[in-house]
């Protein structure tokens, strides 16, 4: 770990004191979502020392033009960027004729973060001596709807400690915002209009080229003693892309005031006029007021955690970790709005451009299918069918025929919006994870409809592309996937990458077999689908052709198959032998060096082996860890989740339980030095799997629920549930048994070690 | 090649015919420069169909900053853009009150352009009718003073054909430019001032964040029937970076008027006050006046030909070929100023961030040690010596040590300017071009001086990098590099290139050799040299065991080296078997599919066999030339000469032919339908070495002079001179003699086809 100051606790992320080095780490930990929109942590008031601002919106985003030395063919024109929305937040503090500035004070004391994630709340509190000896008392209270997901909430308190204060709070809306990543602050948001009624004011801005318009809207109301004062803004300064506000209210030492804003956005993606639509959630929730919405924000995260928490009893530094990543990973999607996906930054950072990966059918689809409705999950599938035409358009592009699909790395709408030759046109595998998804999906829920209606044909233009990715090599007589980069990123242009080529050949035959079975048991979506994508006999026999004679590297001397051709021509060093100066090597080191080293980012063979366990024996399984694992950097937030199931697999439990921290408190504790950035969102959903199939040993396995359950030693005990097939199934893992409980109206029967258990619904099994 | 429109002729190159089509072709055939600035041959007055605008100084760029999807560490942070600069050359005509305008006008009759080479102007003729029915003949000359190299001069001239006519001249100066490759029409200047006075204006602007000033300026005279009318504006349209002056005269059917325009540019590189230099610039170009500055046009250029003039009789579009690359060349570079190199591009283009690459030690060094004092050559070494300490900077920030220098792929100023990974990271053979440019410039002028004085420093950083760089393998026992980009950029990443690899070895050895050189004969300098070094004999050692062990990747099956580790793995398909509509495969496919296929852009194997030559025998070139030559698409422009040098010396004579008109002609016949972007201007001194290496059979060894002439079929004879150690010798070949003629004061032993020949000064000697 790098930082070590979030203190323990249960249930809320807790920082305490003020240190202006932690600024940016935790403007990224204790960021807010409500899956529409969502912000960094930073403060409300002026901070004029090191700050990263960001406000996000889901869906809107700017596309920036390509730029690169050479222009290479296939390149994408426009990548979409992550942009920095209006800032709603602002609130600037006047004391005593002094603008209140944690930077500029005499002295910061009592300073405390909370984010409640139990209640879906961020509290900042602290006490201040400004220069002109004003002393006071802060506590500041922010939340983002669940319910009115366009809305958000602060409450600024503030009570003079030592002496009368005159208090001029200054709320403002701002949209002459600028991306971190921006070329010498170029702006993404053309200011349309600035309006103001009352205590409302509007700010409406486009984006440039892709024209999402945005209403940044606040609504204000000032306290003192808990009344509301009824004041109008004494004073109202107005740009083209900013307006602020200023309330002032004289109170004696001891006395509290008060300010209660509303802000959020109103977007044309779903209102005509937005204007007039924030004028309506403005109204709602201001009806509601600060208590209800409070209340009912409780509620609704209530609900979530009703399903998807997990405890874990003697470990409080682990059980922060699983619900910071099962808070982070529903701030970030709610499965409500099926244009949407889930960003690998979600609404903490502005880096990575574009909301969807493969991380979402790799890491994320597990856990939504286990804990909520499995629509969520058909749903994200249906996200990829949908885009299956600009897929295969996306294909065409980089040559291929005939209704290949190749997905892309980064998307938005569907449209590659990666700009990298190496990831966008070369980190292929990411097709294999979207077909994976599939089978997962019909294997954990057992819904095979979705596969007839939609899935078949996104697996055959896939098969299509694989089957026409692949070259034939005279010199090997097999068939063989050049220049491609795997899910270890840290190799580019490889040839033979065996992770992708073993996933190639999976794919078609996986293809080749619903094919089959849809051709016998579903004829109607068969005639349809096949008059679609007219597929004859022999295409598909050429498709075996490669999937029977494909090339998988192997060493003899070592017994594991090769990451790629050519890995054992590096210098081995293992990562132990490695000189900590250097790490992380992303950091450390220049690209060249870290792509001739044989340091591994991320699961690559061994994401394979995740994947498709039953295919080898726990032998080759712990082979092929052993060989891996001492050349892995875990410098991917995808990593150590895998790393951590597998230790499992292989009773390897402290190793197990290692990777099990550094995946749960990754950016809690910043492993990889960069959480000022933002969180890594999709690899939160591999730490729910890292208890789950980890510990727990959580599999399907021919429709049944299959478990192994293991407990790191000094846990006394961790429970978690499963939304399996409409029934929810509560798992209480202890050191000596296991406990069952089924909320559901039908037995299920489960396997535990192999053995098989019964339970009935509302009864305790315990084995 | 894919067009055929210029005519051809010994001494100019000329279009005929108004085609839309091939303007943006032409703009950059017809492109002039004078070393200091030049412009693409943009028609003066407007045009409103497609165009590609571009003027261009010597040394003005600006620091793009580097935009990528993910960020690797290592990138340089800006890159230098080639600037498009203010236009001074235009000038709006207005007839009859309708404005000229090539696109809108009734007909274009007689249309042609002419770039005469042998005095270094560009003609413009045609006839056009305007909607208004007025018929005119026009008339532009324009040049670009060699001797008054920040000035350049246009010869407008009009006559009205079917009757009267109105003409308004509307000269104007515009620094509201912006770059084809920008973002959104981003602008790099910001203008400063505006100013006028009688006939002269001056539009200052500075680049933004280099801060580089330019004054543009222009001086105008109108004429009519070659009497200068002394007019002044009668008005004057301003703006914050434009100026625009109307002169109008009235003349009758038949009668000429013209404008006469200097413009040109100032720079705050050369001058305190650009604003008064651009005054003096104006003041003693107007004095001299058009005909007498025409005059010396001509005069300078006579100078320069006759030094570097290469003659073939019998095939016209050969001879067009050589002059036209010997023009650019001369245009490109002059050697006046030791800040600038040789851009690839030259001033034809924006496209290549930078001006210095391998290719001026690769491939523009032996044309300008051979037609120009050796001091040329000898600057552009320094200019290198000069960046070492930025070189060794650029090698610490990708982690080399202790002194090792890595040259930057593209620079302005020694700073890495280009932000590719696969190029700047990874294509580190250019460090052994420089190397071996030292060894180059001493074989040919036996100028050994420079070695002790400078060149051992670039020697010894480069041995270090590339002891540094290699890696060794237990698995092969030996030393590899891995992670290269070669020569052939259609293969990036790969292992042990095998050039690369080779170029490595030599450097060492050769570097170890010097250092001994210098131990035993120059000793003074040897101690300055080591104190600022710091080498002993401990690490020399470490450098002999890499050069000593170096794997070379080899294919017993044929025989040949292998460009990289696995190139036998991809599907071996002659380019010949390749479908024509696929080329050029840069165009025509995505960069993956490149990636993954056997072509070769340029020479790269063939690439180590013309540096090292005597390494080989005739027999081991001709079974690498026959491996790799079918797989080689020649989509640099700097392949084809190597592989012309290579036919010739194999007695292919008619591939070598093939391949000479492939690289005289690249542009003038777009061979890779790419012309209108700019020319290739370094590949022309390819052009010139496959004529006076390839078909003369020009080396030298142990001092000598040596020939194994051959001719073309078809060609009566061609000529050619070498500057070679202070005299020139002049060769002329036939189909059956070679005749040898001498400047200079003493005999000169030759050798001709390894027979000695004794050539006496101003004497000729027929062989």
């Amino acid at each position: 770990m790098n930082q070590d100051y979030i203190k323990p606790d249960n249930w809320s992320i807790i920082e305490e004191g003020f240190d202006t080095e932690s600024v940016k780490s935790s403007e990224s930990l204790f960021s807010i979502g409500n899956g529409a929109m969502g912000q960094r942590a930073n403060f409300e008031e002026t901070y004029t020392n090191e700050t990263f601002q960001g406000s996000y919106i889901a869906g809107v985003y700017y596309p920036d033009k390509t730029k690169v030395g050479w222009w290479k063919n296939g390149y994408p024109e426009y990548f979409a960027k992550v942009l920095n929305a209006p800032n709603w937040i602002g609130i600037n503090i006047e004391i005593n004729g002094e603008n209140l500035d944690l930077n500029r004070c005499q002295a910061v004391k009592n300073f405390r973060r909370e984010l409640n994630m139990k209640e879906g709340w961020y509290l900042r509190t602290f006490e201040a001596v400004l220069r002109n000896e004003t002393e006071i008392a802060v506590n500041v209270k922010r939340f983002l709807s669940l319910d009115d997901d366009q809305a958000g909430y602060i409450n600024y308190e503030i009570v003079p400690l030592n002496k009368a204060a005159k208090i001029t709070f200054k709320p403002y809306i701002d949209a002459g915002v600028h991306n971190e990543d921006a070329n010498w602050e170029e702006k993404f948001w053309e200011p349309l209009q600035v309006k103001s009624q009352g205590n409302e004011a509007f700010v409406t801005a486009r984006t440039f080229k892709t024209h999402f318009t945005a209403t940044t809207f606040m609504h204000n109301s000032i306290f003192v003693d808990g009344k509301n004062q009824n004041l109008t803004p004494e004073n109202t300064t107005q740009s083209e892309d900013k307006i602020e506000f200023a309330y002032t209210v004289n109170i004696v030492q001891g006395q509290k005031t008060s300010i209660q804003k509303i802000g959020g956005y109103t977007v044309s993606t779903n209102h005509n006029d937005t204007v007039y639509a924030a004028a309506e959630v403005m109204k709602s929730v201001s009806t509601k007021g600060y208590d209800q919405m409070l209340k009912a924000q409780a509620d609704a995260w209530s609900k979530i955690w009703e399903m998807s928490d997990i405890t874990i009893d003697g470990d409080v530094k682990a059980q922060q970790g699983i619900r910071f990543n099962i808070f982070q990973l529903n701030q970030t999607y709610s499965g409500k709005d099926s244009r949407l996906n889930i960003g690998p930054k979600g609404f903490t950072g502005e880096k990575y451009g574009g909301s969807t990966y493969w991380d979402t059918e790799a890491y994320c689809i597990p856990f939504y299918m286990a804990t909520k409705d499995q629509q969520v999950a058909r749903n994200l599938l249906t996200y990829r069918y949908n885009q299956l035409d600009k897929a295969i358009e996306n294909a065409a592009k980089l040559g291929f025929k005939n209704g290949a699909a190749l997905y892309p790395m980064v998307t938005m709408n569907g449209e590659e919006c990666h700009n990298e030759w190496e990831i966008t046109f070369e980190e292929i595998h990411r097709n294999g994870a979207i077909a994976f998804a599939i089978y997962n999906y019909h294997r954990f829920t057992g819904d095979y409809s979705y596969i007839p209606e939609k899935g078949l044909e996104v697996l055959i233009a896939i098969a299509r592309f694989w089957h026409q990715r692949a070259t034939y090599s005279a010199h090997r007589d097999a068939y063989v996937i050049l220049g491609v980069t795997g899910p270890n990123e840290y190799e580019n242009n490889v040839n033979n990458n065996w992770y992708t080529n073993y996933l190639a050949k999976w794919c078609i035959d996986y293809t080749v077999e619903q094919i089959e079975k849809i051709k016998s048991d579903y004829t109607e979506d068969y005639s349809r689908i096949m008059s679609k994508v007219t597929l004859n006999d022999a295409e598909i026999k050429q498709w075996k052709a490669v999937s029977g004679n494909m090339y998988f590297p192997y060493s003899q001397k070592h017994n594991v198959y090769l990451q790629q051709d050519g890995f054992l021509d590096k210098e081995l060093v293992k990562v132990s032998d490695l000189d900590k100066s250097q790490r992380p090597i992303n950091q450390k080191w220049s690209w060249d060096r870290i792509l001739r080293s044989p340091y591994i980012k991320q699961a690559d063979v061994l994401q394979g082996f995740y994947f498709f366990e039953d295919h080898f024996s726990k032998v080759e399984l712990e082979r092929h860890f052993d060989f891996y694992e001492p050349f892995t950097v875990h410098e991917s937030s995808l990593s150590p989740c895998v790393h951590s199931i597998q230790a499992a697999v292989l009773g390897k439990m402290d190793m197990a339980y290692t990777f099990y921290l550094r995946t749960s408190r990754l950016d809690l504790d910043d492993y990889n030095k960069e959480v000022e950035e933002g969180c890594h969102i999709t690899s939160m959903a591999g730490t729910w799997m890292s208890i789950v199939e980890g510990f727990g040993g959580m599999r399907i396995k021919k429709d049944q629920l299959h478990f192994e359950p293991k407990i790191p030693q000094g846990w006394d005990s961790y429970s978690f549930k499963i939304n399996f097939r409409g029934q929810v199934l509560k798992v209480s893992v202890h050191p000596n048994e296991t406990r069952f409980s089924l909320e559901g109206g039908r037995q299920l029967k489960v396997s535990v070690n192999d053995k098989e258990v019964l339970v009935e619904p509302n009864s305790l099994v315990t084995v």
